[in-house]
């Protein structure tokens, strides 16, 4: 059989429901205008947590933690085998939107209230996860609840991380497992068959291109490095040029030639220097600091070698100023399921709306997922590429028919015996 | 005649009742190490007046102030003319050290009791200026004392000038004007006859030369302007190449083309980028905001318009960013009198150590005692060429070498009768 509940399934899913969710959602810790500020095990980040366990709870879900703040809201199916899980974040930046990891995770309880309207159980459980601090602006770095469900080894020192104030992760979880002490934990690194986040593209292409939904192929690659200059300070009026060890001058060279090198690059890659800080950073005092970043993107492992090799190499050259380059993270390029990937590619179809194959350029908790069971994620267009901003904005018919194809891709994943039939 | 008092009145120049003063002067707002902060108007600043003040009485001069806080230590003469005037400021940078400014109020108190010691009375009156807040780091601009002495209209405009805790240069003028009530007024912009600022060279000239002193032939010009570049943020890793509009990237561009030219432009011409400040500043966002600062001197005001018109030029190109120029300060070139020049000139030559003449790099008073007075300067070498900094240093016997000289200056400007006998 071909999906024969595709129509049954689909016409359940609620896009008005649905947007009363995320609105819902998006009243705790709303800021300024539609700007969402919900930074990770903050009061609001728990009260969100609360309010979407009773959403969950009045689906008929089963309510559960983790060590790490992770929430699961769980569907039972006709057996006990591993859940499909789906879901995302509920944590913001601090000027976020209502859409970022927050679709996700209000797509699986529309998901879990479609099927339920539409009489339906799967063979194995369903679960929606809410994944602890993937933001990282707390708390760094980002992804933590993910990162610590699949390699529980990691939480001592991610409970180690401060934020700007002091107060350490591992205090912040242990308040909010004290506010959630009534729902029953679960060990981290259970067995998952599968998950497929759904989440908003945070770029321009989907909408660029007039698709609808977005099939996610990967992660792409990503290395951050910081790279400081120093000089020394002197006098902007009386110092000589030959005299001069001025940390701007050299690392504006650097950050330029690095950009040029990357224009000539492959199309995929991507460089982006987005902190430049400067010291003592006066008009009429020559530099003798300067600190900046690279973040540098690309799907190949041996793009992003060759990159680097080059920008170390200038780095080392004869300078004015001493140079030195620090690796701040490197996440390798993370390829998803191919079965993940050919199902969520089959429910997109099954919806009739154009969609596209994509990598994804941002990380989400599926980089972490992936290494623990077969993973994919499923994109909707976001307005203007817009992220991380109170504008960020998707459509609510795409919001709608994301949760369609997640219906339908979960479903397919959650009764393994449709394959043994021969789909 | 020829300077006969010259081994007179240099003889009874002491270098260790100098460097006594200076050190005397610097435990009032020592900070770390050798480091001096002694920021205008501050308790620290008002203290230093006070002492200066006993100190000046010691040596028998009649000490007054003005309404823009500036004090005056006076030596009369034979005549009541207008006085010559020597001094600088005490005032320093957060992180300064002893010499900047400083040097130049206690070499002038050598300089009376040098010439106490030698028993010499000047034709014309004698005076010690200590300017105020010329630094300009707490209220700004910097030069206020002196550019209200000579244009006292400024006054009211630089009284609203705040600190960073929002209290205005005029509340901190009058409660330096209660502390400081023990001294008469004298009003400001009261005729002088002449002007003569020894400093420190704050630049590396004279050291690399083995040049004891410095004759200034005038102070540069320098403009200053702050350029924004507005783009757009967006995410680092999902923001394709031709949707960026990557602050950061244009900025850094421009900056690189401005020194690029400035290298390729006049020797003397000196360009200083100290500012770039990068918003919002996250490694994985692309930037939307660079506002970063040029200062520009030259003698010339002509290459100085070359420069200028032609970096205006740049950012009126095609970008994908918008970029504004904003003029903050602009100064033209200030070419000391001929006559003041020659006569430091003389005296420098009677000391009998090297000198040279130069261009100062940086401001100072006397870029606004010379629109008011016949003015000239008098450097002494700073090692390594430092300023603004708790290292700045110059040696002890180069301290008394320009106090000799200034001494010798001061004597025969003081003196006028010396120029109608033929000398």
């Amino acid at each position: 059989m071909k999906f024969n509940f595709t129509d049954l399934l689909t016409d359940h899913v609620s896009q008005e429901r649905l947007a009363r969710l995320i609105s819902a959602l998006a009243e705790i810790g709303k800021s300024d205008g539609d700007g969402v500020n919900r930074q990770a095990l903050t009061p609001q980040d728990v009260a969100a947590r609360k309010f979407l366990a009773e959403v969950a709870a009045g689906c008929g879900c089963e309510v559960y933690r983790d060590e790490a703040a992770n929430v699961f809201f769980r569907r039972a199916g006709t057996t006990d085998g591993p859940p499909v899980v789906t879901g995302s974040h509920i944590d913001s930046q601090p000027t976020g939107g209502k859409f970022d990891g927050a679709y996700g995770v209000c797509a699986g309880l529309e998901m879990m209230a479609a099927l339920n309207d539409a009489g339906v159980v799967t063979e194995l459980p369903l679960e929606v996860a809410i994944w602890t601090n993937e933001e990282g602006c707390r708390f760094a770095p980002g992804s933590m609840g993910s990162a610590a469900f699949v390699q529980p080894e990691l939480l001592s020192t991610f409970r180690e991380s401060a934020d700007s104030t002091g107060l350490r992760f591992g205090e912040a979880l242990d308040d909010a497992a004290n506010a959630l002490q009534f729902i029953p934990l679960l060990p981290l690194n259970r067995p998952f068959s599968a998950f497929v986040e759904a989440h908003i593209e945070q770029g321009p292409v989907l909408e660029r291109e007039g698709k609808t939904l977005g099939v996610v192929s990967g992660i792409q690659g990503v290395r951050w490095f910081r790279i400081s200059v120093r000089g020394q300070t002197s006098h902007a009026g009386t110092t000589p040029r030959e005299f001069r060890k001025d940390a701007v001058l050299v690392a504006t060279e650097l950050v330029q030639q690095a950009y040029a090198a990357a224009n000539e690059s492959d199309a995929d890659l991507r460089l982006t220097v987005g902190r430049f800080e400067v010291s003592p950073g006066a008009t009429n005092t020559i530099a003798d600091g300067v600190t900046f970043t690279i973040d540098l993107r690309h799907p190949s492992d041996d793009v992003l070698d060759d990159f680097e090799a080059r920008f170390r190499s200038w780095t080392r050259r004869q300078s004015a100023c001493s140079i030195s380059l620090e690796e701040l993270m490197r996440h390798k390029p993370t390829p998803f399921s191919e079965k993940v990937r050919a199902t969520v590619a089959e429910a997109a179809e099954q919806c009739g709306e154009p969609w596209r194959e994509l990598l994804s350029g941002a990380f989400h908790d599926s980089m972490y997922l992936a290494e623990h069971c077969p993973t994919g994620m499923l994109f909707i267009p976001s307005k203007d590429g817009l992220s991380h901003h109170p504008a960020e904005l998707s459509a609510p018919d795409e919001l709608a028919w994301g949760a369609k194809a997640l219906t339908l891709a979960m479903y397919r994943l959650a009764n393994p015996s449709l394959d043994v039939a021969g789909q």
